[in-house]
């Protein structure tokens, strides 16, 4: 099946001018394309890069199916985690499932479960969702690969003491490192079932483990086209060519226009409400991968086509050169509107009449890039063939696989994240945790703020 | 009524190092404080500014919320609208309804209808969403203020004709321009109710006009409360004194953070899930409204914690210092939940027993505030007394009037939106409407992207 194309003319100082690369520069830049393809690829070859072999980890795959086979007949499936843990299945379930999906009658969901994603440790949304499912009809999927999650742990302990130890037992499935952590331990305590996160995956890397599997089986994904995707991109991505290799391509491109243009901002706009999530899970991955130096780290920033030309086009078009923005278009939609041939007169409507809604927003994307090049302005586009789980399996590892070339191109570890570790022993110190009082006195040291400078 | 605190001791050198501003440079701002302050109420007193006029507007909220009464027995209220048509409303519908609201049964939403803002022309979400609702049973907002929008007459085209022109005359209600445009001639003709937009109020400042107030008054907002909260914030930030004006000073430490310390991207994190839709307004209205000129723009980023300490705290911490952050707290909850005591055993976990979920969110945005100041990393932080409509009020036009006074700062009109131009005509050519025959020609003129530069 057809996987996405990448087109990087517009990108290019043939299109758009001064503001964009010359061919010279993407071929000064292919010997290293090939020492990063090397690298990565040699890597995987160590079994030192595990996530470039998840999509033909039928074993995996199989147990996270048959799983979610045994939860379907449950009411709503509640996937208790964050970031990581949440960004790659919510991602998969608002692409590939239906816009409406909790909506929709049980027997129109195919009788699957209404798939929920709490995330956040935020009491309002907790307890509110807690008054619209019936959580003896619930399924839990407590996910944190570290196995220590904060946010996660608060809802999961509100459920674990709500639902009581038997029905736990049932209802719950942990996911996280097969032998170390808390919820393994606790997992094994209590008789939970468990599935297992590979420990040499990272959590933005883990969409294709039990950590999204799970949930998008559940919701009715088609998890084998997906992982056949993901596949073949992988086999595609695996050449030094970078003429050939959309991964190398992208981050090449990226990566240029941002040491080379100054165009560190990277605006990652699909033009379809299904890939909204998608694009939130993209800015995890190159936010978290690459943000790491101060000289180094590119600002990931999320759109939606065409509603956000309403919003940051204006900002994209004549605000400051330090931008590059990521097209990502949908050749043939999942559903398709006509709108009616009947219009009133008037010239601001009546042009529209006959048209399809894919027709005018293809015609949007098209005209956005377009008037971005005449502006000098550089951008990228993605062609999707189309929104099914096969594209999305595709789409998900070339964004990954970008990701690693970005990592060699920047010179940078993209897969560590050591600058959250601060945040996270301040909370522990603020929370009373034994053995972070020496985070919580270096808080109490901290100079008070001075009065003056709180406007009341 | 408590309103919104801005404290921005982080931003100051005297906590983040050279990364911040010395007071000298407050100092030095508040003589253009004042003058953006005179230019801003000078215009309104002379009436060229009459958004900061929009909450004492008796007449306009009362016929708002006369029209949201009648149409409060219907299933459900489709929202037709895009940028700033949508974004207000759906800023003030996701922080003051219950969060699963649409999927509440009618009798726990007081008998209100649903509330959908399907807002961009994507067809599978609109063909989605004709599929949950009923639409014999079902009220439009069809929203333009210019009257032309491309994605909301799509969808308004395709609703008229399902509904018929009877039915049509009862369901539908436009809210436009009082006097001019294609929607207001077409709901003339056909017979349509109407709310007007007042012709000097700009899309993004119109969340108080019945562009938010109708659809917010149809969800059960308190709409008196959202503009006596405004209106108190309009007093407040009625003063010259920078130091007791926090519309000023939270543009003035933006402002300066930008010019003086490269610190162009500016990211927007409540920390409550009810305020995402918020900071997607606040990111509308900060692009859209300073994206000017090369030289002048900075790029609103929108984050939500704690869920994006797992996304781009990383990047926050250690990559480039471009950044600056807004934080947005909330002290007192709408709903809490607690932890339970009882937890298991491992360090992990223990600790977290006997906080409430709120107790965490706060401790985990307080310790990222140090985090980053320790890091030599600004931030700035609005405290929410509680989450309610008069608190909203009192935020959105604190949001607003920071915007007026950094287009005074920055020297940019902030009222205007030149650059989204292009595009549109572009769109036009695309589509075949008459008259745009030269946008097409341009555009097929454009050169055609070299084969080379596209991996397929």
């Amino acid at each position: 099946m057809a996987l996405p194309t990448l087109d990087v003319n517009n990108a290019l100082s043939s299109s758009v001018g001064q503001g964009g690369l010359s061919p010279d520069a993407l071929e000064k830049v292919a010997p290293r394309v090939a020492s990063a393809h090397a690298a990565i690829f040699g890597a995987r070859a160590a079994g030192k890069l595990p996530y470039l072999d998840l999509p033909t980890d039928r074993a995996a795959a199989d147990a996270a199916k048959a799983l979610a086979k045994e939860l379907s007949g449950y009411g709503s499936l509640l996937v208790l985690g964050i970031g990581g843990s949440s960004l790659g299945a919510k991602a998969l379930f608002t692409s590939l499932c239906h816009p409406f999906h909790n909506l929709l009658p049980v027997e129109r969901r195919g009788g699957r479960p209404q798939v929920f994603f709490p995330d956040n440790s935020d009491g309002s949304t907790f307890s509110g969702l807690l008054e619209v499912v019936d959580l003896q009809r619930a399924a839990v999927a407590a996910i944190t690969k570290s196995g220590g999650t904060a946010e996660t742990w608060a809802q999961l302990l509100l459920l674990r003491e709500r639902l009581g130890a038997e029905a736990a037992r049932r209802q719950v499935v942990a996911i996280t490192d097969p032998e170390r952590g808390a919820l393994r331990a606790v997992a094994r305590e209590e008789g939970w079932r468990t599935l297992p996160v590979p420990p040499g995956v990272g959590g933005r890397f883990s969409v294709l483990t039990a950590v999204g599997l799970l949930p998008a089986a559940v919701a009715g994904v088609d998890v084998d086209a997906l992982l056949s995707g993901a596949a073949e991109m992988v086999a595609r991505c695996d050449t030094p060519d970078l003429a050939k290799n959309p991964a190398a391509m992208l981050a090449s491109v990226l990566h240029l226009l941002d040491v080379e243009r100054g165009r560190r901002i990277h605006v990652f706009m699909p033009y379809a409400d299904a890939l909204r999530e998608t694009a939130d899970w993209f800015v995890q991955l190159w936010a978290e991968s690459l943000g790491k130096q101060e000289s180094v780290g590119p600002t990931p920033v999320r759109a939606v086509g065409a509603t956000d030309q309403h919003s940051l086009l204006q900002l994209l078009m004549e605000g400051p050169q330090d931008k590059a923005t990521v097209f990502l278009a949908v050749e043939k939609p999942r559903a398709e509107l006509s709108i009616p041939r009947d219009t009133p007169a008037q010239p601001d409507v009546k042009y529209l009449g006959g048209h399809t809604f894919h027709g005018l927003l293809s015609a949007e994307q098209r005209a956005t890039a377009a008037a971005l090049a005449k502006g000098g302005r550089p951008s990228l586009t993605i062609t999707l063939p189309t929104l099914d789980a096969h594209g999305m399996g595709a789409l998900l590892m070339l964004l990954e696989l970008a990701t690693s070339f970005a990592g060699q191109l920047y010179g940078v570890d993209p897969y560590d994240q050591p600058g959250v570790e601060a945040g996270k022993r301040y909370t522990c110190g603020l929370l009373g945790r034994p053995g972070y009082e020496p985070s919580r006195d270096e808080l109490a040291k901290m100079p008070a703020g001075d009065p003056r400078w709180v406007v009341r």
